[in-house]
C-alpha cells in the first residue's frame, strides 16, 4: 500500500464526463489498496472566463480580489470530483486551500507556500477517504485567499506530496511524458522513461512545457518522486523524474530543448574597463527586463563587444534603453536581432564526457548553420542561431546524438 | 452618520454592468458619510448552472460538496463588486462567509446561523472600507462550508445588521416594495410605506415573495429595521417593516395574499372518536408531506368530516396514502380537489376591529363565490375557494376594503 498524490490539470477536468473519467482512474488506484490524494485545477477555460469578468470591471484588477475570484475555479472542481467519487461508491472529501491550511506568504497572484497542515488530510486518508484538494490556492496568515500563479496546481501537488511524505506524486497532463525533443519537429522523438531533476529543470526552463518549473524545484528540494503521465491514456508509465544518484546509467544527452521567444541586443566597441557590464545591464534591469544569456568578448583594440538576450516581447524596449545610454558608455554601435532561436543539448551524462560541444558544433557546421552565441553549463550547451534554421538544427542534433534509440 | 447593511439579489448583480450600478449606489451612501456593509447573492443563473453541473454527476448531490460548489457563486460576486468599488476610488474588501466567520450548524444546504464574528468587519468599516460579504453561506465549527438554503442571502443581511447593530438593513430586489396585493391581478394595488413584522410574516408565507421568511423572523427577533427597495430605481423609499409599537395608526387590513399551490384532501364519514386526527395525519406526516390548513367538523350521525390542504405537488401522494388507510380508520369516502386557491386578508388592525370576517364573506357571496374552507388567526383570515374565482376574489376584496386608498 502506497500513498499517492495525483494532480490533474484543467483539460483533464474540462467537463463532467472527463471528471468522471478521473474518478474512474482514482478508483483503480484505491482498488489496488493505495491511499490517494487528488489535486485538481479549474476546468479548462474557467480561469480565463473569471479573469475576463474582472477585466470587464477593472482593467488592472486588484490582486487580493482577483485571488478571491479565480480561487472559485478549483473550488468548483473539487466539489464535482468528490461527487463523482462518491457516485462510484468511494468515500471522498474536498478541501479548499484555506481548509487544508496551505499557508502562503501574502504575495497575491504569485504567493509562495510556507507550510501545510497535513493532519486533517491524514486522518481522512486513514479513514479510507480519497482527499480532493484545490490546486493553485492557499491562505495567508490573516486568512486572505491567495493563489500561487499560473501552473501553481503542480506546485500544490508536489508540496502536498512532500508534507505527507507520499510515495509518489503523479502529474497527469495532456502529454504522456517527457520526450527527447518536440515530436512535432522530430517525429522520431522518444519518450524518456526517466530524466533527472537537473535535466528536467533545464528542459523546462528552455521551453519543454510539461511541468511548471517551480514544482520541479520543489520536488527536487523535498526529494519527492515525481512522475508525468497522460490523463487520456489507460496504460503507460509516463516519465519518472529521478534523483541523479538513483539513475543506473545516464545517457550522455537526454534531450534537446529549444525556444524562439528570445531576441538579442549587441553593444559594439565599448571601452574595456571595469564596471562596463553594470553600465550596460543596470538600466535594463531597472526597467524590469529579464536577461537570459550574456556574452562579453574582449576585442583587439582595448574595446569589447557585449551581447545579451531578452524575451522577444521586450526587445524594442531593451534596444531603446541601450540607444539612450550609448553615448554615456562610449559605445560605437548598438544593434539587435529578433529573428534568433536558442537550441540546447541537455544531459547530466555530459559531465563525464568530453567532446560533446565540439560534436554539436561540427553537426551544425555540416549543415551550414552559423552559431551566433554559445553558452554552457555543467549539463547543458546552448547555441543561438538564425531562427530559420531551428527545425533543421533540432533534427540533425537529434540524429547525431542517437536520441531516437533507447539508451 | 449611520451604519447601513445593503443586500442585493441575483438580478441586481447579473452582469458586470449591473455590478457597476450597485457600486454607484453604494458610493452615494458612502458620499453621505454612512458606513456600508454590502451583502450579495450569486449572479442570477449561476447557482442553477452549478447545481446543473452537480446533477450531471450525482442525481442526488452530496450536501457537503453541493455547498462547496454553490458557495463559489457568491464568492465571484463579492470579488467583482469589490473591484467595481475600488475602480470608483473607494476602499473595499470582500469576505466569504468563512472569512467573516458566520458560524452555522452543520445542516448542509439549509444551515442556521449560530453566531457572527463582527470584529474584523468593524475594524475595516472604521478604516473607511466598504465591506462586501458573500450572502447565503457560512462555515460550521469544523470549517466545512455551509449554505443557508435558497434566499438565504436576505438572512445573511439581517444577521449582519443584527451583529453590527446597524441602523438599517436595506434589501434591494426587483420590486420596489410590498404591495397591498399582486399588481398583476389588481392594477390599483398600492405600495405600502410600512408594514408590521407580523403582517409581513403572514404575507410572505402566503406567497408575496418579496423577502425570505426566515430573514423576516430574524429581523423581528433581533429588532433590525428592515426596508425593501428596488435596485433598479434611483429614487423611492420602498417599504419599511416596522415593529408594531412604532406604527402610529394601523389600517385594519394591510394586504391580500393568495396562493394556488395547494390542493385539499377530504375524508368523509369517519367515526368521531379520540385519536382519529392522528390516525389520518400520522401517515401523511410520516411521508414527509407538509400539511397547511386542517379543518374538522362533527356531523350529525356520530361521524366526522376531515379536510386538510397540502402542496399541490404532493396531492397525488397524499390522496394515495389516505386511500390505503381508509379501511383501517373506517372512513366512508376519501376524495380530493387540486383546483383550489387560498385567499387571505392580513392586518394587525383586525385585532381591534370586529366584523372583518363577515365583511369578507359577504363580499365573496355577492359575487357568487362559494367558500370551501375557512381558517383564522389573530391577524389573518384565509378562505379556500374554487381556483377559477381567484382573481375575481382578490379584486373585489381589494376594493371592498379600500386598499387602493392610502391609509
Amino acid at each position: 500500500m502506497a500513498l499517492i498524490v495525483q494532480k490533474y490539470g484543467g483539460t483533464s477536468v474540462s467537463s463532467t464526463e472527463r471528471i468522471k473519467n478521473v474518478a474512474q482512474r482514482v478508483a483503480r488506484f484505491k482498488a489496488q489498496g493505495h491511499q490517494v490524494v487528488v489535486v485538481v485545477s479549474a476546468m479548462s477555460g474557467e480561469t480565463n472566463r473569471l479573469i475576463g469578468l474582472a477585466k470587464g470591471i477593472q482593467s488592472n484588477p486588484d490582486p487580493r480580489e482577483l485571488d478571491v475570484l479565480v480561487a472559485t475555479g478549483e473550488q468548483v472542481t473539487i466539489a464535482l470530483l468528490s461527487m463523482a467519487l462518491m457516485e462510484m461508491g468511494l468515500k471522498a472529501k474536498s478541501y479548499t486551500g484555506a481548509q487544508v491550511r496551505i499557508l502562503t506568504d501574502d504575495a497575491h497572484t504569485k504567493a509562495r507556500i510556507l507550510s501545510i497542515d497535513e493532519e486533517n488530510l491524514r486522518r481522512d486518508l486513514n479513514a479510507g477517504h480519497v482527499v480532493v484538494v484545490a490546486g493553485f490556492q492557499g491562505v495567508d496568515e490573516k486568512g486572505n485567499i491567495t493563489t500561487l500563479g499560473r501552473g501553481g496546481s503542480d506546485t500544490t501537488g508536489v508540496a502536498l506530496a512532500a508534507a505527507l511524505k507520499a510515495d509518489e506524486c503523479q502529474i497527469y497532463t495532456d502529454v504522456d511524458g517527457v520526450y527527447t525533443t518536440d515530436p512535432r519537429i522530430v517525429p522520431e522523438a522518444r519518450k524518456l522513461k526517466t530524466i533527472t531533476f537537473e535535466e528536467m529543470l533545464e528542459m523546462a526552463s528552455l521551453g519543454s512545457k510539461v511541468l511548471q518549473i517551480r514544482s520541479v524545484e520543489f520536488a527536487g528540494k523535498y526529494k519527492v518522486k515525481l512522475r508525468v503521465l497522460s490523463s487520456f491514456e489507460e496504460e503507460g508509465e509516463g516519465t519518472l523524474i529521478t534523483f541523479e544518484e538513483e539513475a543506473m546509467e545516464q545517457p550522455i544527452i537526454s534531450g534537446i530543448a529549444f525556444n524562439r521567444d528570445e531576441a538579442k541586443v549587441t553593444v559594439l566597441g565599448v571601452p574595456d574597463r571595469p564596471g562596463i557590464a553594470y553600465a550596460i545591464l543596470g538600466p535594463v534591469a531597472d526597467a524590469n527586463i529579464d536577461v537570459d544569456m550574456i556574452i562579453q568578448n574582449v576585442g583587439a583594440d582595448s574595446t569589447t563587444d557585449f551581447t545579451f538576450t531578452v524575451h522577444r516581447n521586450e526587445f524594442t524596449k531593451a534596444l531603446g534603453i541601450l540607444k539612450t545610454v550609448q553615448g554615456s558608455i562610449g559605445a560605437r554601435e548598438v544593434k539587435g536581432d529578433d529573428k534568433i532561436a536558442k537550441v540546447s543539448l541537455v544531459g547530466v551524462g555530459m559531465r563525464s564526457h568530453s567532446g560533446i560541444a565540439s560534436s554539436m558544433f561540427k553537426t551544425l557546421a555540416a549543415e551550414g548553420i552559423n552559431i551566433q552565441m554559445i553558452s554552457t553549463s555543467e549539463i547543458k550547451i546552448s547555441v543561438v542561431i538564425d531562427e530559420k534554421y531551428l527545425e533543421l538544427a533540432v533534427r540533425v542534433l537529434h540524429k547525431a546524438f542517437d536520441l531516437e534509440q533507447a539508451a
